[in-house]
Parts: C-alpha cells; sequence; structure tokens
C-alpha cells in the first residue's frame, strides 16, 4: 500500500501547487489588462465598443493560460492516471 | 494507520499553502484595476456606467482565478478522494 | 499518539502560515486600492459618492481573498476533518 | 511528554513567524495610504474632512489583515486547542 | 513495482510544475501585449483593424510558449514513453 | 532536561526572528509615510496642522503593527505559557 | 532495472523543468516586443509595413530561444541517446 | 553542560542575526525620510523650522524600531532568562 | 555501470539547465533591443536602413550568447568526452 | 572542550555574518541622503547651511544602526559573556 | 574509478553552470546597448558613424566577459588539467 | 586537532563572506553619491567647492561601514582570539 | 587519493561559478555606461572625444573587476597552490 | 592528512566566491558613475575638467571595496596563516 499512497501525496500537493503557482502569472496580468482598458475607457469613451471586445478576447486569452493549470490540476485529482494504475494493480482488478 | 496520516498531513498543508499563494496574484491584480478605476472616474465622471461595469467583469474574471484556488483548497479539505479511499480501505468498508 | 501528533504540528504551522502569506497580497492590494482613491478625491472632490462607493466594493473584493485564507486557517484549528477522524479512532469513539 | 514538546516548540515558532510575516504587507500598504494622504492633503486642504474619512476606512480595513495574523498568533499561544488536547491527555483529566 | 512508483511520482511533479511556472511568463507577457493594444486603440481609434491583427498575431505567437509547456505536461501524463517502457517490462509484454 | 532546552532554544529563536523579519515592514512604511509628510509641508506650509496631525495618527497605526511583533517576542521571552508549564512539571510544582 | 529508472526521472524532471523556465525569457521579451509594436502602430500608422515586418524578424529571433529549449526538451524524452544506451544494454541488443 | 552550551549558541546567533537583519528595514526608512527632508529644505528654505521638527520625531519613530530589535539583542546576550534558568540549574544554586 | 549512470544523469540535468537559465538573458535582452527598433521606426521612419541594419548586428551579437549555450548543452547531450571515456572503458575498446 | 569550540565557531560566523548584513541598510541608506543632500545643494547653494546641517544629523542617525551591529559583532568578538563562562568553567577557576 | 567519476560530474555541471549564469549579465547588458545605440540613431541620424563605432568598441568589451565564462567552460570540458591528471593516474601513463 | 581545524575553516569562510557581502551595500551607496555628485557639478558648476567637500564626507561615512567589514574581516584572519586560545592550548603555552 | 581529488572538484566548481557570478555586475555595468555614451553622443556629438576617452577609462575600471575574477578562477585551475602542494606530497617529490 | 585538506577546500571556495559576490557592487555603482559622468559631460561640456576629475576620485573610491575582496582572496591563497599553521604542523617544522 505504500506505493499508493505515495503517489497520493505526490498527486495533492502537485495538484495544490500547480494551481496556486499557476494563478499568479494570470491574475496579474488581467489586472494590468483590465487597468489600462480602464484608463482608455476614461480617455477615449466614444471608443468603448472596440475596447471592451478586444479587452474581452484579451482577458479569455490570458484565463486560458490559468484554466491550463486548472485543468492539470483536476486530472491530477479525479482522472490521474498513474493513479488509477496503482489502483487497478493492488485491487486485483 | 500510518499512510492516513501522511495523506491527512500533505493534504492539510497542501490547503493552506495553496490559498496561501494562489491569493496573493488575485489581491495585487484586483487591487491594480480598483486603483485604476478610480483614478477613470476622477479623470470622467460622465463615463462612470462603463468603467464600472467594465471594472465588475474584470475583477469577476480575476476573481475566478483565486476561486479556482479556493476550490482546489476545499476539494482537499472535504472532498479529497485519496482520502476517502484510503478511509474505505481501513474502515474495512 | 504519534499520528495526532503530527496532524497537529502540521495544522497548527499551516494555520499560521497561510494566513500570514495570505495576507501580503491583500493588505498591498488595498493599500493601493485606497491610496488611489485619496488621489482621486483629492483631484475631484465632486465625485466623492462615486468614488467612496467603488471603492469599498472593490476593498471587500480584496478583502475577500484575505477573508479566504482566514476561513481555511480557521479550518484548519478548530473544523479539521482530518483531526476529528484521528481523535475519533484514538478515544475509540 | 515528547509529543507535548513537539506541539509547544510548533506552536511557538508559527506564533512568531505568523505575525511577523503577516505584519509586512498591511505595513506597507498602510504606509502607502498614509503617504498618499498626506499628498492629497497638501493638494486639496478644502476636502480634508472626505479625505481624512476615507484614510481611517481604509487603515481600519488594511489593519484588519493584520488583525487576523495576531488573533491566529495568539490563539496559537493561549487557546491553543491542540495543545489543551495533548494537556489533558497528560493530566489524565 | 518501485521503479514505477518512482517513475509515476516525478512524472506527476514535472507536469504539475511544468505548467504551473511555464504560464507565469506568457500570462504576464500576454498581459502586457493586451494592456498596450488597449492605450493604443484609445490614443489612434482608426488604426483600430491594424492594431487589432498585429496584437492577435503577437498573442499566438506568446500563447504559443504556454502551448509548448501544455504540450510537455501533457506528453509526461498521458504520453510518458518513460512510463510505456516500464508498464511494458512488468506486464511481461 | 531535553524539552526544556527545547523549548528554550525555539523561544529564544523566534523571539529574535519575530522583532527582526517584523520591523521591516514598519520601518519602511514609516519612512515612506515621514517621506510625504515632509513633501507636503514644503509644498503647502500652510496645512501644516492637518498634516502633522493626520501624520502622527497614521505612524501611530503602522506602529501598531510593530508592536505586534515586539509584544509576541517580550510574551515569548518573559510570558512563555509552554516554557512556564515545562518548568512546573520538572520543578514538581 | 534501477539505472534506468534514475535516468528516466531525470530526463522527465529535466524535460520539463527546461521548457517551464526556459519559457520565461521569450514570453517577457515577445510581451515586450508586441507591446512597443502596437505603440508604435498607434503612433505612426504610415510605417506599419516596415513596423510590422521588424517586429516579425524580431518575434523570429526570440522564439528561436524558446525553440532551443523545446528541441533540448524533446531530444530528452524522445530521442535521449544515455537512455538508449542503457535500454540497448538491458535488453542484451 | 551540553544543554547549557545549546542554549548558548542559539543566544549568540540569533542577537547577531535581530540586530542584522532588524537593522535593515529602518535604516533605509531613514535615509528615505532624511532625502526628502533635504529636497523639501531645498525646495522651501522658509518651512525649515517644521520640517526639522517633523524629521526628527519621524527619525525617533522610525530609530524606535530599530531599538526594539537592539533591546531584544541585548536581552539575549546578558539578561537571557533561558540561559540563567539553566546555569542555576547546573551551578545548583 | 554506476559510473556510468551517473554521468548520464548529470549530463541529462545539466544539458537541460544550461540551455534553460542560458536562454533567459538573451530572450529579454533581444526583447528590449526589438521594442527600442519599433519605437526608433516610428520617431524616425527615414533612418529606417541604418536603424535595422543595426538591430541586426545587434541581435545577431546578443543570439551568439544564447548560441553558446546551445552549443554547450548539444555537445554535453551528443559529443560529451566524460560519457566516451567511460563508455570506452566498460565496453573494453 | 567540544562545547568551546561550538561556541567559538557560532560567535566567529554570528560576528562576521551581523556587520557583513547590517552595513547593507546604512551603506543604502546614507547613500541616498547624500545623493539627495548634493542635488539639494546643486538646485538650492544659498540653504547650504540648514542642507549640510540636517544631512549630518541624519547621517549620524542612520550610522547609529550600523553602530549597533558593530557593537554586537564586537561584544561578541571580545567581551562574549557566554564564551567567558565556558573559559572560566573549562580551566576551573 | 571513483575519483574519474565525481571530477566528471563536477566538470559536466560546472561546464553547464558557468556559461548559462554567465550568459545573464553579458545578454542583458548588449539588449540595453543595442536598444540606447537605436534610440540614438532614431534622435541623431547624422552621427551614426560615430554612435556605430562606439557601440561595436561597446559590445566587443561586453562580450568579452562572456567569452571568459566560454573560455572557462571550454577549458573544463575539453582542457581539464585536473582531469588529465587522474586519467594519466589511472591509465598507469 | 580536529577543534582548531574547524575553527580555521569558519574563520576562513566568514573573513570572505564578511567583506564580499559587506561591500555590496557601500558601494552601491558610493555609487549613488558619485553619478549625483556628477549631476549636480554640470547643473550648478558654481557650486562645486561645496559639492566637492559635502561628497567627500559623505563618501568617508559610507566607506566607513565598508571599513568595519574589513576590520572584522582582518581580525577574524590575522587576530582572531579564539583561534589564540585553541593555538595556546594545543601548544600547551 | 582521495584528497586530491576533493581539493580537485572544488578547484573547478570555484573556477566555474567565480567566473560567472563575477561577470554579471561587470557586464550590468559596461552595459550602462556604453548605454549612456551612446545617448550623450547622439545629445552632444560636438564632445564626442571627451565622451569618448571618459568611456574607455571607465570600461576599463569597470572590466578590471571583471579581470579579477578571472585572474582568481585561471589561478584556481592553472597555478593552484594547495593542488600543487598536494600533488607534490602524492608524487613524493 | 585530512585537515590540511579541509582548510584547503575552504579556502579555495571562499577564495573564489569572495572576489566573485565582492566585485557584483563595485561593477554596478562604477558602471553608474560612469554613465552619469557622460551624461554630464554631454551637457555641461565646459565643466570636463572638474567632472572628471571628480569621476576619478570617487571611482578610486569604489574600486578601493572591490580591492579590499581581492585582496582577502589572495590573503587566502597566497598567504593563508591557518595553512600555514597546519602546514608547519604536518612537516614538523
Amino acid at each position: 500500500m505504500d506505493n499508493m499512497t505515495i503517489i497520493a501525496i505526490v498527486s495533492i500537493f502537485t495538484a495544490g501547487i500547480t494551481i496556486a503557482i499557476g494563478v499568479i502569472g494570470p491574475a496579474l496580468g488581467e489586472g494590468r489588462a483590465v487597468a489600462t482598458a480602464l484608463t482608455s475607457l476614461a480617455q477615449q469613451p466614444d471608443a468603448a465598443a472596440t475596447i471592451t471586445r478586444t479587452l474581452f478576447v484579451g482577458l479569455a486569452m490570458i484565463e486560458s493560460t490559468a484554466i491550463y493549470c486548472f485543468v492539470v490540476s483536476m486530472i491530477l485529482i479525479f482522472a490521474n492516471p498513474f493513479w488509477n494504475h496503482v489502483i487497478s494493480l493492488t485491487t486485483g482488478k
């Protein structure tokens, strides 16, 4: 049962660390993008449509990098192929 | 019972660290967004509606990255599949 | 009793570290938001109502990330499911 | 008695580190807020009432994050549930 | 079975760390690019077409570096040649 | 006597580190506040009364975070409940 | 089989770390280049052709450094001469 | 005699580190305050009295945080209650 | 065979780390150079020929430092004299 | 004699580290103060007397923090109470 | 053969790290120099000859520091006196 | 003879590290002071006498912190009281 | 032969690290000096002679610090007195 | 012979690290000083004599801190009192 435990703890730890570190960059990047959007809106209210559209495309792009991390984190917790392999071994299935 | 303990401590530690580190980026990013919103409001009070709306959409987007961390942290404490597996093994269920 | 002790020390340590690290980001973010609010008030005293309202919504949003950490920290000290499980095992309940 | 000692030293160490690290962010954030308040006062002395009021609300908000750390630190020293549990075990109460 | 476990935990840990660290740079870079795009749009709304096109080519280029990391991370989880080799050895295939 | 020694050294080390690290933030924050106060005084000598009063309230607020650390540090040296408990055990009182 | 395992885990870990760290620089550099390109386009729309051409040559140059890392990472996973040597030894080929 | 030695070396090390780290913040903060004082004096020589007075109050406040560290450092070297306790034990007093 | 393995893993690890770290500097440096080239082009389109030529010479110079790292990395993987020596020893050639 | 040696090496190491780290802050702070003094002198040569006097008071204040470190460092080398205690024990005095 | 292996791995590792770290400074320095050259060319196209000449002399000077590292790295791989000494010992020459 | 060796190596290592780290702050501080002196001279050549005099007093003050480190470093190499004590013990003097 | 090997690996590692770290400062410093030289040339082409002469004297001064490191690195590889002493011992000369 | 070897490796390592770290500060400081000298020359060519003289005095002052490190480094390699003591012991002189 030892192997199972080790894989479990590494999966838990990596899942947490991945999302924790992976979120720093996107959050700062989005903060910067939103901040400039607001400055631009205040400076040129007439271009609100273009600015907002470009902002949302950009945010989606940046959010995608955070979602990569969330996906990897969820895979490690709920669909971990290594864990599944070990479980199938120990249960003799 | 050793395995159970190890999984428990790793879950506890990871849950805390995940939310602690994961909150730095969003908090700074939101601080920046709110700060620019206030500057923009002072500069162009007439565009308050557009600015506020864009700000809230942006804050929601950034807050979402903090919530990813909070979700992972809560999963590790209250719905940890590895812990459940080990408990079910030891209780013979 | 060893297992119990290990879980206790990890809970103590994580509870402290979580709130300590988790507070850095929000405190800096709020400091920045408040600072800009004051600059904006000085620059455009007429918009005080809008600025103050936006500031408080923003502060609440940022404070929420600090509260996530505080919640996790309190859960680890006073409502720790892993600790409860171990206690219930040792007391034979 | 070993378990008791380990819990004691972890509590001591965590209590100190929590308040030490947790104070950095609030202190810098408050420093920034106060600094901008002074600039704003010098720039717009007529808005002193609004600025001062907003400053104090903001400082209270930021100070609250430092107080979270102080609360956790005090709990770990004077109302530590893990320590109490261990003491009650060793004294046979 | 020991070898298998070691390879598994290293793969899990590396997969998480790779995407977590690898996302910081692209997210910040994209945040900067989007931010400047918004400033430029506010400053020169007439050049919106050229700016938007250049922005998207640039974002794609930056996103490509994040995708390198995601590809490596996915390879390590689902198409790991070292893991496959070890599995084929242990199952005697 | 070993337990006593370990608690002693951890208390000594934590007491020192707590005040050493905990002082960095407040000192920098106060330096910033004082610096801006001087700039503001030079810029608007007529508002000296308001500026000075706000400065002192702000400094007191920031100093309070340094005092939290000093209090914890003094508690650990002179009123350490864990140390007292251990001493009372060894002296048989 | 031990040697094989060690080489495998070092290859896995290095492949991930190489691309993860190696991507930070290029992503930030490209973000900066794209950002300035957008500023320049907004400032001098007439020079769009020259600016875009220079930007793409520059991006290709910077991307090349990221590709060095990707190449090394792929070589370590799929064409690792050390791994091949060890495999050929153990299989007796 | 071992316990005595351990407490001695921890006291020595902590005393040095406490003052060394604790001095960084105050020195930088004071440097900043003095620097702005000089700028302000050059800009508004007529307000020299107010500026100098505010500067000295501020410097005293910042210096106080350095003195906290010096006090703890001196206590650890010359009035260390843990050391005194151990000495009184070994000398049988 | 142990010596061979150790040399192999050190070569693998060093090859990856060398190119990963070695690429940070050049990528940032090139990003800066390209960025300024674009600013200069927008500011002085008439000097495009001189600017482009100087840019390419500069980029080549900076790229050369990245290539040093790539060369060392490739030597360590494919033309490693230490590895060749050890192989020739073990194969008895 | 072992205890003596350990105390000696910790004293040596701490003495060096204390002054080395403790000097960074004051040196940077003084550099900043002197730099601003020179700018102020160039800007307002008539206020040379006030500026120079304030500068020297400020430098003395900052230097005092460096001297705290030097004092602790010298105490640890030449008037170390722990070392004296141990020596007096070993020489039987 | 052990000594030989240890020297080999230290040489490999040091060769890689030397060029990897040693390249950061020069690459950033050259990037800065090239960037300013381009700004200067755009600002003063008439001085192109002097600027270009000074730039190339400066780049050569900076590149020389990178070449020091490359030389040491190559010496460690291909003309390592310590390795040669050990080889000559083991081969009995 | 072991004690002697340990004290020797700690003295050597500390002597080197002390001066190496201790020189960073003063060198940067002096660089800043000299740089501003030159700017001030270019801006106000008539005040050269006052500026130069203040610069030299300031440089002497900053240099003094570097000299503290050099003094400690020299004491540790040539007038180390701990080393002398140990030598006098081993030579039986 | 063990002593010889240890001295060899420490010499190799130190030689590489010395030049690698020692080159960062000079490269950045020279990059800054060259960059300002180019700006100055563009701003004041008539003073080219004085600027170039001062630049070269300055570069020589900065390069000298890199050469200190190169000299120490070369001494450690080719004229290492400790290595020579050990070799002369083992060869019985 | 063991003691001798340990002292040798510590001396080698410290000598290299001392000059490597000790050179960072002076090189950056001198780079800054030279850079400002060039700016000042371009701005005020008439004050060339005063600027150059002050620059050289300043550079000599900064270089002196690098020379402290070089001196300590050379002492550790060629005039190491601890090494000499150990050699004189082993050779029976």
